[in-house]
């Protein structure tokens, strides 16, 4: 057994009943805590806790804001399940957590396309300060035409202009973030009686396409500056976007070998951006299910299976691929082309009976889902990690919080005999932690450094 | 002795070094520890438990949203003196501190000028639940013409039509809450499979003037389902709107016998909008100087003002008020009829000088500073309140967290003896709690009724 460097492992989380995994129906299990989770901080805070003991890397959020109303036509199959429901903002659920943890960092995500910078700076400002640094941006450009529709716009804004705005909110985030306070600005000098050098804040009078912000920044600079940039994009132009601005990505493909193209292709357009492609870490999605041998793992399974049901799931994958499952027969060819969340190549003409055959399994909307005993499992992942080059995990739960605690318990420690898991915690921003040369704030390489002060 | 009822008791914090009392220049006093209140939640936690120790009422946050630069034409006093800075968003903060406690109860400002009332609605909907209903908004419209400028409108919008946005911010909002999902609509059944009933979720449709909004909401009904609702203006026209939707109102006026007339006029015009006066509580800011004789407190008095430096008091004032206390000489009078934060009456022509000479005192800003042993602090408290005939105080601190510890520590107790403090932890909401009748829910006559789904 060769020496390894530690994975990243991060749980995904949405403050719903359902998780987003795919298996949307799952809180019906006996077992499962879902229920409890939209109504108070409880089960996060075991959550969390939890995850700090064992030195997870990241408790991660997604978030959606609007209704599943693709499937049918109708958000009737969402909210009766409740696909994605409800849509709690987790920004009101990290600072709980972060208060009530020491190691553990939180990525949240928040869209770029419903939200003023100026807003969105100061929030994640205060709370870099507020966790010394422990905190992730996942940007998204949001793909639901419901959530258009509750922000007031009658149509859905095109994907590549989606990502225009992006790149302008992110720009002036930047100046906010970069470039307002100069590393010197502050002082918190009791006895000088001076909170800050005036002369080393500016404004950053943004006035651009999409946005316009005077600024000077109300924060000082917090540990990060910048907090942790991840990017979830697999369409051409969000690949292209994430090596632009992403220290994380989250990546997903059929195999372990598109899986290690998709990366390098990141990795190639990063370096053709000047930076290092050595700067983005890739995490792949994953399940777990964990048994004290492979047969009672199956059982597990099988058990979840007994909880799942399709049509949940199908109305999710409507949701977040824009095809309206509802109005396809098995044999008829499914029309992707809206489909922004795959690759180019898996837009390939497949029939309707394919998709709700994969649907029909508990597992189905995984590319990953490792079973078995805790060895077969810590064997499992060294050799997806060899074939795939990602450098760690980002976890899906089948059941809220036991799929969590199975792998607290049992795989965590098979994955540390074989050097896969950390076994100290982590101390620092979560940027310096994830980087080769420790830093808290982003390379000179990376284009938010162009709207620093000199 | 008479038996009395207990009055209603808040903390005013801001999460900067300031706090927004008027006395901005304190945090360099040496016992003072707000300079690590922006850098960590560790202050806030401590401050929390201790109020929901004492069964304080309310932890209220005030905010802003740019810099004061009105003092001078310049940022520069506000960035020096670190006047109303950083200003971190308070609901940053407010989640940390609702997980750490059993009963405190929060108030946040968020201003119905620069957001969209779904993102907004959304957030308190998951605070509201997050909390078991601990949570209170106080509806603010932004005075900064900074803060506009950080929002990218070249120019302030017009006092009177900040409020016609406003009331259309809570319209949008009150359909989210109140008129979205049916009481009966959420099942949360794990044996039928049912999250809710669709046929009792329907969406809101609104188009108006300054917002558009499709829904549905995308939480089910919280505990409050409306957050408590909180006003502060004194303006005429911020009385109109404090009397149509407010339960909770901050008052602040030169005479115990002007605030009795203010709340009086409050309640009058309530009730011509066909609500109960009694609905509305009354809330005036204070601040307390305790010692074990008055010629202690006096002496604490006296060495904060040591700490004390008018100028950035008065930067203070010029940006809450609009008037550049640096543009005037002693002997002018200023013009005061950009001052939306004071009734008209005192609005009468005023020499700059008597301006600078009540901001020479570090208890200048403050209406009503009580100051003397515990015993005849409380009684202070209990001939304020039967002059002015409010329901309670909203505390600011002078060194903190000092003063609050002060507080809690020597003045509880005194009041507790005359029956003017509760003795015991309240639970269920915030609304309930502040109600007659206990109930979680707006009553009937409030406007937001009319969005209920019958």
């Amino acid at each position: 057994m060769t020496t390894r460097k530690p994975l990243i492992f991060g749980l995904y989380e949405q403050a719903n009943i359902g998780d987003g995994s795919g298996a949307a129906s799952l809180w019906t299990h006996p077992e499962d805590r879902r229920l409890t989770s939209v109504k108070s901080y409880d089960y996060w805070l075991h959550l969390a806790k939890l995850a700090d003991e064992i030195n997870l890397d990241l408790l991660f959020f997604g978030d959606v804001l609007g209704i599943y109303d693709t499937y049918g036509q109708s958000p009737d199959t969402a909210i009766s399940w409740g696909v994605e429901l409800p849509a709690h903002d987790p920004l009101m659920i990290i600072p709980a957590l972060a208060a009530a943890t020491r190691h553990l960092a939180f990525g949240a995500t928040i869209s770029t396309s419903y939200d003023h910078p100026f807003a969105h700076a100061r929030r994640l400002s205060t709370l870099d300060h507020m966790t010394g640094g422990r905190i992730g941006w996942n940007i998204v450009t949001s793909y639901l035409p419901s959530a258009a529709r509750n922000f007031g716009r009658d149509r859905m804004v095109p994907h590549d202009e989606r990502y225009a705005i992006a790149e302008e909110f992110l720009e002036v985030s930047y100046k906010l973030w970069e470039g307002s306070w100069a590393d010197d600005a502050f002082l918190g000098d009791k006895t000088a009686c001076r909170f800050a050098d005036a002369t080393r804040v500016r404004p950053i009078d943004h006035r651009g396409t999409h946005f316009a912000c005077a600024g000077p920044h109300v924060s000082f600079p917090s540990p990060q500056r910048t907090p942790l940039l991840i990017q979830a994009g697999w369409s051409p132009r969000g690949k292209i976007f994430g090596a632009r601005h992403a220290e994380v990505v989250f990546v997903g493909d059929n195999t372990a070998g598109a899986v290690r193209q998709g990366v390098e292709d990141i990795r190639t357009l990063a370096r053709a951006e000047g930076r290092d492609g050595g700067d983005i870490k890739a995490l792949a999605g994953a399940q777990i299910v964990v048994g004290a041998t492979r047969a009672e793992a199956e059982d597990k399974l099988a058990d979840y299976q007994r909880f799942y049901a399709p049509e949940a799931s199908l109305a999710a994958y409507s949701g977040y691929s824009g095809i309206d499952m509802a109005r396809y027969q098995d044999d008829e060819a499914i029309d992707r082309s809206s489909n922004h969340t795959q690759s180019a190549a898996s837009k390939a003409a497949v029939l309707a009976g394919d998709i709700r055959q994969r649907y029909a399994r508990v597992d189905g909307n995984s590319g990953l889902t490792f079973i078995g005993s805790p060895t077969e499992i810590a064997n499992q992942i060294a050799a997806y990690v060899d074939q795939s080059g990602i450098d760690g995990f980002l976890l899906h739960q089948f059941i809220a919080p036991a799929s969590f605690e199975d792998f607290a318990r049992y795989v965590v420690p098979a994955l540390q005999a074989r050097g896969l898991y950390r076994t100290e915690a982590q101390t620092g921003t979560l940027r310096a932690r994830l980087r080769a040369d420790g830093a808290d704030r982003l390379p000179d390489n990376h284009p938010a450094a162009r709207f620093r002060w000199r």
